[in-house]
């Protein structure tokens, strides 16, 4: 297989992850035989400072003519104060937008070897294994704002359509694992949640081997702590999503090692790490590049349909793990921390 | 001191943790010399089905002649497919709106003796001791909303009224407190979330005395779970603030022990338990009312400041967990339930 991806190191940590998920790529397709073409480009804190834009038209052009994009993370301090308009997220957010990459998921799966450094009790955390499917390009992010000097208002809207497309991908994501879906929403006060829990109900009757359930986002927002061995696949809208996949990434311990994938209905997609860009730690070789390399799974899986690739870079870094082989962020006691490269080569070795 | 609360049991375990914290009132009544007059009225459910409104005009003229509010909780499977208008919750959204009730405070304070049954690690619990103040009457859950076949849609809308009344609240229990303030927002996205920003920072200047940081939902999110002791007084809106206090009261081990109090400028609340109608063990004897217990004691130093009382009831309390009692819900081991009446009677006889 040929496949061509755009590259968009970003900020803080963003090229160093970047660099050991292109290296993990590079072996997995020296040992299937695949052809990675990679091409670079700008985003965030770095195309501002070099266009005057956190996304521009140059990174837009490049990603169209590829068939994956793969995304360090954006942002850090120096950017902090500049408008809206031109804040390293203001990237991400365009270029959700721009690709229609309305499909946000996240997995939570708790590794054994990390559970210490989770906050939660070892008995909750163990066996976790969920993902937050996320509406990424609509809902209250993209509706209209107003401005004046005593009022503001931000307008949350979805379309039918809009759900019914974000809901099929749920279901067709339970399918493929445990046959459970949790809706979330807000339907005792809000209109579109009624809207999104209608749209579900209609959606169900196609996939009768899944079982559905609504529940409301406070209550989610407690039992994603109390008792996350709960949930299979969770899809919510957008800025519901942001919370909960942010709250469930505590889970596993470790934001290093949470992917995630931003996808659109012919599966062209952007694959980034959780994490932020880590300003303070930045060139540093302290680094966590799980999360990096795990996404470059869920690019293997998800827009090349890889299946057998993308299992095997997950073994690999569950066996990297297993072995006790940590990066700074992890390493517990006496045990040494790798660098964010030595960790990398582990990985590679298991493949 | 006189004073005349109506009293609205509500549904499901409702009227027992309600009896309960009568009970504890008029205990403290006695033993320090108080005249607590007591005039219950329906809500919720019980409103629904005697006068087919969640909360008929009698109950709202009886709530206007008296000084404080005690409510138990609202809802049950019987209402659950009546149409918005018709739902017990209907009854609880609007008795906020029509008493102006702006202010909720969701204090979270760890009881040691209880940490067995939090989903959290002893360390990352203990010492938690922090206030959500969620503002109750705005935002999303009251701004315009429209339906058609196709799409729905809810207004967050906030004016820079709104947002002052409540950020001062919150200066102003910091201050009370241990000085330390954190305003939570969607700054990089929501229009709200700047205004909210900008307000924040235009107030801190007449509070001198309290340290202000501001942080992102998402970030929060995960925060109140990896370090929550890092938390003193927490202000956000009403959708935002509806989520991370459901999510913050899991730190405690259980729902059954966390009050709330919703408050309007001249100090007239409304008091109760940040807990469910819970139907399914209702008229059991097996609730806990320990949340209601010390919903009075959130009257007697909001509404009545009372602070000795108010004291005097959260020490009582205390005291009965270190003692080791418990309700079905935390009892542990071969340690035996005490019924609802029983726990009660032990903390009456502490006061
Ligand atoms: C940076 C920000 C705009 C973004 C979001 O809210 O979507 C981030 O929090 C995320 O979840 O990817
Ligand atoms: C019942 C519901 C409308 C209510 C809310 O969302 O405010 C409840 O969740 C609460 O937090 O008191």
């Amino acid at each position: 297989m040929e496949k061509k991806i755009t590259v968009l190191p970003g900020d803080g940590i963003g090229p160093e992850v970047v660099a050991s998920a292109v290296r993990v790529l590079q072996a997995i397709g020296k040992r299937y035989n695949h052809e990675f073409q990679l091409q670079y480009a700008e985003i965030g804190g770095a195309a501002i400072d070099q266009y005057n834009n956190p996304l521009p038209d140059k990174t837009i052009a490049m990603c169209e003519e590829s068939d994956a994009i793969l995304l360090g993370a954006v942002g850090g301090p120096k950017w902090d104060n500049n408008p809206p308009e031109l804040r390293p997220e203001k990237g991400l957010l365009n270029i959700r937008k721009t690709f229609d990459l309305f499909s946000n998921l996240r997995p939570v799966k708790a590794f054994p070897s990390l559970l210490d450094a989770s906050p939660l009790k070892r008995e909750v955390a163990e066996n976790v294994d969920l993902m937050i499917v996320r509406e990424l390009t609509g809902g209250i992010y993209f509706g209209e704002k107003h401005r004046d000097l005593d009022q503001a208002s931000d307008l949350n809207i979805y379309s039918r359509a809009e759900i019914e497309r974000i809901v099929d991908n749920a279901f067709e994501l339970a399918r493929l694992r445990r046959g459970k879906l949790c809706s979330v929403d807000k339907a005792n006060v809000l209109e579109t949640s009624r809207l999104w829990r209608e749209v579900v109900e209609e959606k169900k009757e196609q996939y009768p081997d899944v079982e559905v359930e609504h529940n409301l986002v406070d209550s989610v927002a407690m039992k994603l702590i109390t008792n996350p061995g709960h949930y299979d696949v969770v899809v919510t809208d957008n800025m519901f999503g942001d919370i909960l996949s942010d709250e469930a990434s505590v889970i596993t311990g470790s934001l290093g090692v949470l992917p995630s994938a931003s996808i659109r209905s012919d599966n062209f997609g952007l694959y980034e790490p959780v994490h932020g860009s880590a300003p303070d730690i930045a060139g540093q070789g302290k680094a966590n590049p799980a999360a990096t390399i795990l996404s470059v799974a869920m690019m293997l899986r998800y827009s090349f349909a890889l299946l057998n690739e993308a299992a095997e870079i997950e073994r690999a870094v569950s066996a990297v793990f297993e072995d006790g082989y940590f990066t700074a962020d992890l390493a517990k006691g006496d045990s040494r921390a790798l660098t964010t490269d030595e960790w990398t080569d582990r990985v590679i070795a298991e493949i």
